[in-house]
């Protein structure tokens, strides 16, 4: 790979710049306002991997946002590695709260990033790591160096929840086979702490709606005897969870994979500040379940968020109203085991449960997806590792993320193929927040350590 | 009075006309984008004033909207009645429930209004009231029937707290002597069933905001280990009542006027049907404080409701967010001897205690104001009394009404001054609420009824 590394050294710049280009169409899948633009990327992304020397590349319609195909076989004998990403990113909201616009990047300097991080929606989640597997490609290409078959597989529905894309792995069985799934969309322990994600959680979503009378209504001439919506349902989400952060949905731990004492400690030994956690982010304390750490909190235990809750007057001033609607979205990370559909039928069921009869209630599931735990001791793993020893000079660590890619277990369960979780982000990037940034050393890293992936596993695969 | 009600029946068109006007000015108190309409509907009061023969128009300057004051002194050892209203409106929001434009007056009928109400913002609350005055003043001068003085004090922040009025009427107290303070803005029972209001709850009105992390975190990331400040907003709101419907603020109820059992069954002769007001605001079933009935939870009782309440992601689609705040307007009504800032106070060192050492808190009081009781054996009230009875016919009923007037303490403390209050709205009459409305009939018989109360009030005090 010396003549890869080398083009991929001589062309950093441009491909910085190419990436921009892609940032700057705000491909918001959750918002339909942003559809055009959604459509915008795919077809950015089509042309690009024909520029690169992809071939049969197209972008395939579904129900929602398209999914974009492209291809190099290189001999039918080699191993097959399907690259998947996603071009659609987080809504940019709250705006307000940007230093810069969240569409226009911008390099800044920070104390983790000191060469310098792309500030940008999407910069990492995940148009900047995705981006990462095509200009390694391009290098690969141009200096004939692919050593294997690849098949990239880049949707635009990753944000709202993969819906379409496991229609389309279903239909698609032929196409898409593989010998292993190669995914960007996690991170790095710390840029000099590598690490390989090895457990992902999954996600029941949901939105409800309590509604108490037919109208808002003055709440001095009515207040005191009628059901306030909004004091109902913070009543219902508080009651989803104990003094002891348990979750108190009734079935909701039944099928929580238990960890052993021995690989629980095993975990432990991951380089870890809780000081550095909090200062991070800004709390005086962190909470969670009784009985569990921080790390193990946000991997291995599930978890349950209010992500957004409205209702009655919320604008300047004061407004005496009892209003006649509150809402909230309410996600639950679940952990291997926990079946998605299963657990938003439990959530659903237990706050119908909970309502009160002076109100109505609706719970709409949004979207949902179920963890997945990759094994350590198969040959696109050891290549995984390999890979990260050489760019970065030492061993990785297998961490288990909380974050989700629900995706990831339905390319088991249908496609029957592992996926190697190979994230260069930085739990620091504020990925779905104000501010989202990707360091241009993970950037670099990222694009520098992906042939030494296809070439570690073209050699494993041969024997 | 019979030419001046003979000149209210020959102009009643125009008067429509000239109230559509004024509503059609959005003067929203409460968001600063119309302050500029506030200042307008000021203008257009004071012209109105100045035209129909009142003397003295001024728009008097505060430190915010302005108070718009009038006055027709016919000799200086008459009674003077010194008329109070509002020119400031709600908000319009929800605007997307109203069924036509909240500020372009729109005459429907309705079960409740054969004869046609007015559709609009401001309608009843308090424009279409305050007008009221306007107009039977304008027929007594016209008709040189106004047996007493009469001075307008049309305030433009009642929607917001009566901050500045509190302040101007105890710089302005010489300018404002009179016998008794006449206001419409409160209701009747019922169109058939005329009432006088003689008590009003008092207003603590706060807004909080709870800060988790410095920045909107990934839920998946930090799910499970961080304290979601809408989560944990919830669970204080929630313990700000227990299962009987009690508020758990130490020291809440400490002065809260005890009504003895006598008084609560004379008011429980009032008309009410429990049925009648459930299916008017849609309701399965009402609830409130344990012991007492719908129509003393909503008057001698004290209540609590949130206002609003807003944090994380509230746009399409799913956003797995981790938000870095969560707020929410709460506002507590109060009853006879609780003072506001005193429960502002006690709400405020609750709330505080109440908050986890894993979040930051700020309460912010927004406004708030004392309850009142109107003596029903004064020359004004009997003046009223017998006003309303030869309007409709039949002796109107004594109501404690839930809704709040926090100037109209301030008046008896600073002004010493009792007020009357001659209200004709309807409780269905949606104030507040997307569709306020302010039926014809209700319009024109406060008309009517005015001019009735001064030539009784006269007629009294000259004993």
């Amino acid at each position: 790979m010396q003549k890869t590394q080398a083009y991929l050294k001589e062309n950093k710049d441009r491909f910085l710049t190419e990436l921009f280009d892609l940032i700057r169409i705000p491909s918001v899948s959750a918002d339909p306002e942003y559809t055009p633009d959604v459509a915008k990327a795919a077809e950015w992304i089509k042309e690009h991997l024909e520029k690169i020397g992809a071939e049969n590349v197209s972008v395939e319609k579904t129900a929602g946002h398209p999914i974009v195909y492209g291809e190099k076989i290189i001999a039918p004998d080699l191993p097959t590695v399907l690259v998947y990403g996603h071009y659609d990113v987080q809504p940019a909201d709250p705006v307000e709260l940007w230093d810069t616009a969240p569409f226009e990047p911008t390099i800044k300097k920070t104390e983790k990033h000191p060469d310098g991080a792309i500030y940008a929606r999407g910069s990492c989640d995940d148009k900047g790591q995705m981006f990462m597997h095509l200009k390694a490609f391009e290098a690969m290409m141009a200096t004939g160096e692919l050593p294997v078959n690849v098949k990239f597989m880049i949707e635009g529905e990753e944000e709202i929840g993969s819906t379409n894309l496991g229609i389309y792995i279903k239909e698609k069985k032929e196409k898409l086979k593989a010998d292993v799934i190669l995914i960007s969309d996690t991170g790095l322990i710390a840029n000099d702490i590598p690490s390989i994600t090895v457990g992902l959680r999954g996600l029941s979503y949901v939105e409800v709606e309590v509604t108490g009378p037919n109208r808002d209504l003055h709440s001095g001439l009515y207040g005191g005897a009628v059901a306030n919506p909004i004091n109902v349902l913070c009543k219902m989400i508080e009651s989803l969870t104990d003094e002891n952060g348990h979750i108190t949905i009734p079935g909701f731990y039944d099928k929580v994979e238990v960890i052993s004492d021995e690989d629980r400690a095993e975990m432990a030994k991951a380089p870890f500040s809780q000081d550095n956690f909090n200062s991070a982010i800004g709390i005086k304390k962190a909470t969670g379940e009784k009985g569990f750490s921080t790390s193990e909190r946000t991997s291995i235990r599930p978890a349950l968020d209010v992500n957004g809750i409205w209702g009655g007057y919320t604008g300047e001033g004061a407004k005496t109203v009892l209003p006649s609607k509150a809402h909230a979205k309410i996600s639950m990370r679940l952990v291997p085991h926990q079946n998605s559909e299963e657990i938003t039928q439990l959530f659903t069921k237990y706050f119908e449960s909970i309502a009160p009869d002076t109100v109505s209630l609706k719970v709409i599931p949004m979207h949902g997806g179920e963890g997945a735990v990759v094994p350590t001791n198969f040959p696109a793993y050891l290549a995984a590792n390999k890979a990260m020893e050489k760019s970065f000079g030492k061993k990785p660590i297998p961490v288990r993320s909380g974050g989700s890619i629900p995706i990831v277990a339905a390319f088991e369960s249908v496609l029957g193929l592992k996926s190697i979780l190979l994230g260069f982000g930085l739990d620091s990037d504020a990925i779905h927040s104000p501010n989202e940034h990707y360091g241009l050393f993970n950037f670099y890293k990222g694009i520098e350590t992906i042939p030494y992936f296809y070439q570690e596993y073209s050699e494993i695969k041969k024997g």
